[in-house]
């Protein structure tokens, strides 16, 4: 089925030496995918007038909607929009709404206005202007044989008030879309290869509207079911139907049916048992602790952390032996039980996750490799340890040990109800 | 001055749905530019057949070089193989080499070896195998017309290891690249039209072979001169004549002159002076501890943190004052103050960090709006305290107040050093 998709360019010699990276094209395309506009290309090109002339040409040959992010800031490294004034053979004016924006922008931070500012509410008189609500540089929305052309800053929460208040709105409103339907489910501790051949049978008999992705991240595997067609209920009905039969093919494996994190599901789970954690940290550094924190309304499951990079404050802080650290190190079942222990005693919560290992690239030993980890969860009833080895670089290796000592106390709290529902049938 | 330049192409829907986040072609374009290699267009597409065709014709029209990456995992989505195979005129045979390291990886595993993950070893026979020392899936270089396409599979570490050992390697071996130089400095708390405007005639009177870039990131400004050319000695004179230049101009902002983070700043200074830091964290919930544990070496200047979600926590680990914390509320100065004596006194560092605020976008207050933050810094001697105004999402307020408490800490030290510094000089 052809239907009109959408190509985003990005604007900006810093992509192109690697110095930032590009996370506005993956938000714009989450937003532009929910209200059925497909992205089939994203293309980045250098602050270079061929370069961004002929990406503008290329791209509306691709595709009828593309979207234009970067190249609008105040500074004089920037090309973009005396190009698309000339692009779409117009004129520079100034815009009263935006001039507006600047001077009470100005006003607001009480930072006096100078010419480079005024220059922000220039714009091309062949445009139609989107003001920018958070920030000083319009967007513009042009229109060229039958080809919707939105130029947006770079600065990622100036693009995202423009996407949201008006640049979906108006590309909806001049295009019919299809419904684009995703099912996500996730699973931890099995591979990718390991999943194709569980759910091969499956894989092989979808029909050819509904396709299947494979994501994996960090010991987890993301799978997802899209289907696009313009008869939205019968593509629902269809898509929910293989999704059934997909999750009961990696039942065992399963962490959610819902496109969201290991954390939220955990998250999720503390808040509808009214129960909070705590972190004791080694070697993640507070990652699990920001993990947890970096959405709002953390307060209500999470308490605090103690993190313990050194020997001195695992025993100043969590209480563990100096005996027992000197002894077995601190990468040790013994040490990660004692921070849990403290954990749970100094900070008081229903649950902790006690972690410490040796992240690389420095630090390991013979029977302790970089990589090797040892995490403990658990409450004041029972603490549970594991020991895992890793096998990549520090950043990965930080990830790994978070997404496992989440999905450890993932299990453990399922474990945990369970048994106190055992509990509750043997005092009958 | 017209020279070899490259396109990267990265393949996968994930890409275009916004479910993944694009790190490798960030990483890709820093190491192609240090070998000279300028990265003039990026290319995403999806896992579609005519997609990936008309991409190759494009790039290879626009670029002598054509990097690769995704698409060659072992599930079924991937179509990537057999269109190259057929894109260079071949036939598929199975790599010898490839298929041992396959297999060597899953006797390591001790993981059963399926029909799938023998598949991997097979490769066109118009390509040179770049053998794959972290994965399964072999990197395929192909030259075609004069132009240079190399295919590799977008697990991070897996492309990161071929494009160091061969691909960087084959390239500069086939082609023969300019010098690229930059010269890096970071500013911070000043925006970047100021900063514009401050140094506009030293911009103004730049020579065409310079350029300037604006590179703002949470209340840091990162400016970089860079110029490309054959006579690196020449290039790297003058280049270096406008850096001191641009140096002095800025002078008053200047974090660093080197192409590094704040943290790093911030470590360095410690490392330099023998000093330890620990973090004492309500609202950024970890991130300070995790932002200075990131990297490896961390134990020579961080201890230890204590993150005090809760006013539990912060009377628990930090002996903030009750009566303080409910007539003044977490976010204030005097709880900040006492947050950061009570990490001084228990965790036993040098200096710490003390950070309380509203992040949003819940909890603000008529007299604290989100965005509020109190931050503390200092050592046993002496406690500054200082009060900011965010003024954007939870994350983002996190990383400000995050980069605006290394800064503090920064110009503490900094202080501390010239005002022992001045003590010495009494004391004669």
């Amino acid at each position: 089925m052809k239907t009109t998709q959408a190509s985003i360019i990005t604007i900006g010699d810093e992509l192109l030496i690697g110095q930032v990276i590009d996370t506005n094209s993956a938000w714009m395309a989450q937003q532009l995918n929910k209200a059925g506009i497909q992205v089939s290309r994203r293309v980045a090109v250098g602050d270079t007038w061929d370069d961004i002339w002929s990406a503008l040409n290329e791209e509306s040959a691709h595709n009828d909607i593309i979207l234009i992010t970067g190249g609008l800031g105040p500074t004089a490294d920037d090309i973009t929009k005396p190009l698309l004034c000339k692009y779409f053979d117009g004129h520079m004016i100034i815009d009263e709404g935006a001039l507006k924006n600047v001077t009470t922008i100005f006003e607001k931070l009480k930072r006096p206005m100078i010419p480079r500012n005024l220059k922000q509410a220039e714009v091309p008189d062949t445009c139609t202007v989107i003001q920018n609500h958070n920030g000083t540089a319009p967007g513009m929305w042009f229109e060229k044989a039958g080809k919707i052309f939105v130029s947006m800053p770079g600065v990622p929460h100036e693009m995202k008030g423009m996407m949201q208040h008006d640049v979906i709105p108006g590309l909806t409103r001049h295009f019919s879309f299809p419904t684009i339907i995703h099912r996500t489910l996730l699973t931890f501790g099995v591979g990718e290869s390991f999943l194709a051949d569980l759910i091969s049978d499956f894989e092989t008999a979808l029909p050819t509207n509904i396709k299947l992705a494979y994501l994996p991240n960090y010991g987890m595997v993301r799978l997802r079911l899209t289907s696009i067609g313009f008869n939205s209920g019968e593509i629902e009905r269809e898509v929910d139907r293989l999704f059934s039969q997909l999750q009961s093919l990696v039942q065992e494996h399963l962490v959610t049916n819902e496109d969201e994190t290991l954390r939220q599901v955990v998250s999720k789970l503390l808040i509808s048992k009214n129960k909070t954690v705590s972190t004791a940290e080694s070697c993640t550094g507070g990652y699990l602790a920001h993990l947890l924190t970096e959405e709002a309304g953390a307060s209500a499951y999470f308490s605090g952390s103690i993190v313990s990079y050194s020997y001195q404050a695992k025993e100043a802080l969590l209480q563990v032996d100096k005996l027992v650290l000197e002894s077995k190190g601190a990468v040790s079942e013994e040490v990660v039980r004692q921070m849990a222990e403290g954990a749970l005693k100094n900070i008081g919560t229903d649950y902790t996750i006690a972690v410490s290992g040796v992240m690389g690239p420095g630090g390991g030993l013979p029977d302790k490799p970089v990589g090797t980890v040892w995490i403990a969860v658990g409450n004041l009833q029972k603490i549970e340890s594991k020991q895992f080895q890793f096998r990549f670089d520090r950043q990965r290796n930080i990830h790994l040990t978070a997404t496992s000592a989440l999905n450890m106390l993932r299990q453990f709290i399922l474990r945990d109800d369970e048994s106190s529902g055992k509990k509750s049938i043997n005092w009958k």
